[in-house]
């Protein structure tokens, strides 16, 4: 703002700024709605050079992705400079940031074949002198890819990022980056730990609530081009007409910015909505009328993306109730989607009817023969792991094995199984780990981030889904640091070979302070704190331990019920002897689902990482452990490690209190909202963690009938007491 | 702020308020968040005549409740005049406000005897001359009355109202003024169409939110003292230790603002939660599982407010499961809590396993006998009418039938049976057109406020219940218009005398702007509301014609199902001769519960109101009106006049658009945000009242067989497609 403008609007600034502060409480604090795009204003002598250098902008206006764009520039660049950027059509003065494609920009239109190459959705930022001039570029074939350029720009400035020598290129790995919402029509959101769903059905489509366009943005900033609007338990009602014009309106809010919906659909559609008497995928009139409904819905949303199904599993409708293939399953949907551009992303979540002797077999041993059967619109989506969103599990046997289909990821982004939204658990480590597991599906070196960006075996259609951990609170999350997660999954799925650390501190930076001293003992929060809750829940490759149905808190003793698969007994088989599943060739043999190699180190008990230790074998209280310890021991040692990991946790959050005297030290520190509620979540995350321990060390000991080791504390309850608690109102359960 | 200091500032100020105006997006907008408290800044000239009143201030700080007044104080004139007011211990310039009690200033001392009689919560606004100085005095005998003080002031001043000759005495008419959350324990709202509760469990008692902060100021601003916090159909696990700690958590918040916690108790909580095999009042393991429990609340919540109840009504278990009576079973918890000074609100909403010949009888059945036999520390609560929160009903016969009990009023402020969040109905017109009824009791005037404010009977335990309209929806009520209906039960509540069309204007002025050229407009659209949805839903006295269940939309074919007075064809009695219950000696005689002088008047059809002609009275459809129209034509026409007044509402609306040329006439118009939701929310209401017209006619053309009357247009589609609708996922349904 020219200093004379100022000036005359000192008055009116200073009286409108004292109201803004106040008048409406609380709503003007950070309570963490802005997510990473805050734009907080930078240190004021970085601001000054990026000011100089960013005063004038080129960005075209003409499309509302293009406008998106510039609009993002423009409220980012008011907020980290202090005033806004001047729009022009050309560069007037010594520098300036120019935006756009080959057609709306004639300085970028020579960069065509280099931006060709970046392909749909690439961008570069390029530092250059035209004319005299010192301009920054951000050019990309779409007006999709200008969009995520101008957010990586804005990311380089909100993180402090140098920039001279700009050179970035930067294209998406993966094609479908996908959340799943696993949201019910009336506004349940299963396993969702962040309030309601985000979709307003009843006000749709007459209300578009602003908050979709925020959704969009946060979304566009990540790169994720794609949103599944309801349960994969779906209803069929979300495919009748009048949902239809509801999901078209959100359709068209999430469009400017490269997203486009899906739907989850219920494979007896035809028998609920259409009123026929099977849904059979041979029969021809099921065919007629999954044509005709994919058609109409084109009619609404004419980019849809398609749909996923959960057929076949956990009750749901499928192709094999009538003696049908899940590849037979999947055509019937996608020769109806094919006409119109649209994917099938067929879940192999699946698990028999009859209790099997080992769950985790069942995806490979459905799927595996039907390699090569699926249309060329179909992508498997198979779930990180075997059995269903642990702290840790092994990677998926299915990766690397189906090498002419392509396989999707997917990820869990709410924390079904790792303390909902008030356990500080961030899971870029987790993802990490499983993208960078290696299949030896063609020799070493054959990751499963290379199957899922397609390089492994040459496939064109890749995606990564990230069950949404996404609601109505205020922090979209349920949590703060759960946005971190969400954000995580975004980077990864753009490109799966990212390192999880330098997305935690990209994250840090954006969404608490650039400064050093914030940020670096956040990141090492975040990165610590998925193998603490790993210890304080399930160690050395335990799992599925949690209470029954809602998940929530320990269940170690779980037992009975209707299916065995369901308790917690039936994976870690402890007994007097030892704990652990035998999944080598002397148990359920699960190993030999993996390449040779992979078989081979997992299926020894002395080659398996301790880690996975009790996943595969089932090993005895003594065995030896690496620190030298026995197996009890050992197991008890991790258990007390996880609660301290979480103690130290608070002990570091302590340290970054704005309203302690460490204040002085940090200029853009915590604001006191956030640190309060991130404290508050961090003690009940230390009560449950102990709770967790309490309970485990309780139950094993009943069945090891070991004394806990020297400076281990008996639980101050009996077992009883723990077996006793019931939390039938516990957030998230599936109904 | 001084203007040296202020152009010191003036930098910091431009670049921070360009800052905060967009870093959080749309965070920053008009998101209705404030309520009704927004604190914008006044006309400048009213702001400098109101800045040199209320320059100093003194108020103590001693107290909670003494912080939140002078906090809110603060705010709130930070807000209106553009600047902070100075807090002294004395007024040392020409003027000032002076807060407090006989025992936190000297100037107030005096009037102890003065204050005393104006009671627990009563206040005065005094402008006076003292030592030479012009002050405002906000004084009251306690704490929270200085706390009401405040807002009231607050709100003269945000609706502009003069402060000379200020000399405002105040007393609540009512004591318990409570709001019921029919809040679940997994965050489900039953009726709500606001998100989710408030009530974060997961969180708690960790975790305070700071809106339970901003609950409690709507809340105190309004006098509401109480909140309930879990749904009337309750579930034991509510009166469990893990949630009683987290209740005892949300107490803390609310104590300070004089707001006290209640729970619903469960009847048969003794089993569910206790162990024990019965819950026979009259069993002495049952009177001291209550009478431990009761202890056991205390030791969390020392001001503990006490239980409601709904017993033997819709399922839910009660006394009559053993035989005994509504008295028996509410004795049974007052004297558990009498001995800490809670009560019991026992609720009147009852109706029996067998489907009851005229359910609007039940209540006044079962409980007309009971007059006197119930504690002094329970108060019954009656709906305001004899079925079930109706767009229309006439107010319940127990009003005025049981002097020797206290009863206490049940409105329903969420809208179940008027259009959910979707539809702007004010209830003001509804609350006052119950509370204005005359009972005829003790002879004429003997209104239902006179019950209700205990002033017929003389009973000084009083109160009036609201069934909340709250959730997590950002807006709180889930619109903008109904926060009206908060605010106006609250308001209601302190003194049921008051004029539905004055707290409207005050709303009015307060949430959008006291410019009387937005207030007026907005006023009469609100004060036409209810009438709309009277006509274009349940018109004449018609009533229960929702959907089944849900209520979502016309139903008035329901029939069938488990019980006939569920449906709607038990309560509208169509035929090919007439329409209506016949509630006189020769039907139901439920007309016989009221007064003699009632009972005339609604029992005559030449004598009743025609607002209420079809709950009385079976009329042939010839039946000729004051219109001079037959009853059928007459019917058709109020149909067709309410979806007019909507349309006429949507017109009003658009001429308050600021995006319109009309912006320059209204210098403190509504925000663009507010305007587009209010405006799209208006296009819902007036497709469903079209909806509601459509299928009601389409429906009674088919029980009369007659021609729509000239220039009436045919419903757009034949019956079946009305009655083909389904909305399984209708939000609020109960389970």
């Amino acid at each position: 703002m020219p200093a004379a403008r100022l000036v005359a609007r000192c008055h009116w600034s200073a009286v409108v700024l004292a109201a803004l502060l106040v008048f409406t409480g609380s709503a003007r604090a950070e309570d963490g709605y802005a997510l990473w795009m805050r734009y907080v204003p930078l240190p004021s002598a970085l601001a000054a050079e990026r000011s100089e250098q960013l005063q004038e902008i080129v960005a075209p206006d003409g499309t509302p992705t293009q406008r998106a764009a510039r609009e993002e520039l423009v409220r980012g660049l008011t907020g980290l400079l202090g005033h806004a950027p001047t729009l022009r059509t050309t560069i007037a003065g010594d520098s300036g940031l120019i935006l756009g494609t080959p057609q709306t920009s004639s300085l970028i239109a020579p960069l065509q074949d280099e931006l060709a190459e970046l392909g749909n959705g690439g961008y570069l930022i390029r530092r250059m002198r035209r004319d005299g001039r010192d301009v920054i570029l951000v050019a990309a074939r779409q007006d999709i890819g200008v969009l995520y350029g101008a957010f990586h720009l804005l990311r380089m400035l909100q993180t402090g990022a140098p920039l001279d020598r700009l050179d970035v290129r930067e294209s998406p790995r993966v094609a479908l980056r996908v959340l799943d919402h696993w949201d019910n029509l009336d506004g349940y959101v299963e396993r969702g730990y962040a309030g309601r769903s985000l979709w307003d059905w009843q006000s749709l489509p007459e209300w578009r609530d602003p908050r979709y366009t925020d959704y969009a943005r946060a979304n566009a900033s990540i790169g994720i081009n794609g949103a599944v609007l309801n349960n994969v338990n779906a209803s069929a009602w979300s495919l009748a007409p009048d949902y239809l014009v509801k999901a078209a309106a959100l359709a068209d809010v999430l469009r400017p910015y490269g997203i486009r919906v899906y739907l989850s659909a219920r494979f007896s559609a035809p028998i609920e909505l259409g009123g026929l008497t099977t849904a059979d995928p041979l029969d021809p009139g099921v065919q007629r009328w999954w044509q005709r409904k994919v058609d109409e819905i084109y009619s609404y949303i004419p980019d849809f993306g398609g749909f996923l199904v959960k057929a076949n599993s956990e009750g749901q409708p499928g192709p094999q109730d009538y003696g049908r293939s899940h590849a037979e399953g999947a055509n019937l949907l996608a020769d109806a989607l094919a006409p119109h551009g649209g994917v099938v992303m067929w879940r192999a979540f699946v698990y028999a009817h009859d209790v099997p002797a080992d769950r985790t077999t069942q995806a490979y041993t459905e799927f595996k023969g039907l390699d090569g059967a699926f249309r060329r619109n179909v992508i498997v989506q198979a779930k990180n792991g075997p059995l269903d969103f642990q702290p840790r599990e092994p990677f998926h046997p299915l990766f690397g094995a189906m090498p002419r289909t392509p396989l999707m990821m997917e990820f869990q982004i709410t924390k079904e199984y790792l303390g909902f939204a008030t356990h500080l658990v961030y899971l870029g480590p987790l993802y990490e780990e499983v993208l960078q597991s290696d299949t030896h599906a063609r020799g070493p070196g054959s990751t499963v981030a290379q199957v899922i960006d397609g390089t492994l075996e040459g496939h064109a259609l890749t995606g990564m889904a990230g069950v949404a951990n996404i609601g109505n609170d205020r922090t979209w999350t349920g949590s703060h640091f759960d946005q971190a997660n969400w954000y995580a999954f975004g980077r990864l799925a753009w490109n799966p070979h990212q390192s999880a650390r330098d997305i935690a501190a990209d994250w840090a930076a954006m969404t608490f302070s650039p400064d050093p001293a914030v940020v670096q003992p956040i990141v090492d929060m975040m990165m610590g704190s998925r193998e603490a809750a790993v210890n304080y829940m399930t160690p050395l490759g335990l799992h599925h331990l949690m209470a029954r149905g809602h998940h929530y808190g320990p269940g170690p003793w779980v037992d009975g019920g209707p299916r065995a698969d369901w308790t917690s007994v039936y994976y870690h088989r402890a007994d007097g002897s030892g704990i652990g599943f035998d999944r080598t060739a002397s148990g359920s043999n699960a190993v030999a689902q993996y390449a040779p190699a992979v078989a081979a180190r997992y299926g020894d008990i002395n080659q398996v990482p301790e880690a996975l230790l009790l996943w595969f074998h089932h090993v005895p209280w003594d065995h030896r452990m690496a620190s030298g310890r026995p197996l009890w021991d050992e197991l008890i040692a991790r258990y007390a490690q996880g609660v301290r990991q979480v103690q130290a946790m608070q002990k570091t959050w302590a340290t970054l209190n704005p309203v302690e005297p460490g204040l002085a030290r940090l200029p853009l520190a915590i604001d006191p909202e956030r640190h309060a509620q991130i404290a508050a979540y961090l003690n009940i995350q230390r009560r449950e963690a102990q709770w967790w321990r309490d309970a485990s060390v309780s139950y094993f000991q009943s069945i090891s009938s070991r004394p806990l080791p020297a400076g281990e504390s008996a639980p101050p309850h009996p077992l009883l007491y723990y077996q006793s608690l019931q939390f039938p109102s516990a957030p998230g359960d599936g109904r």
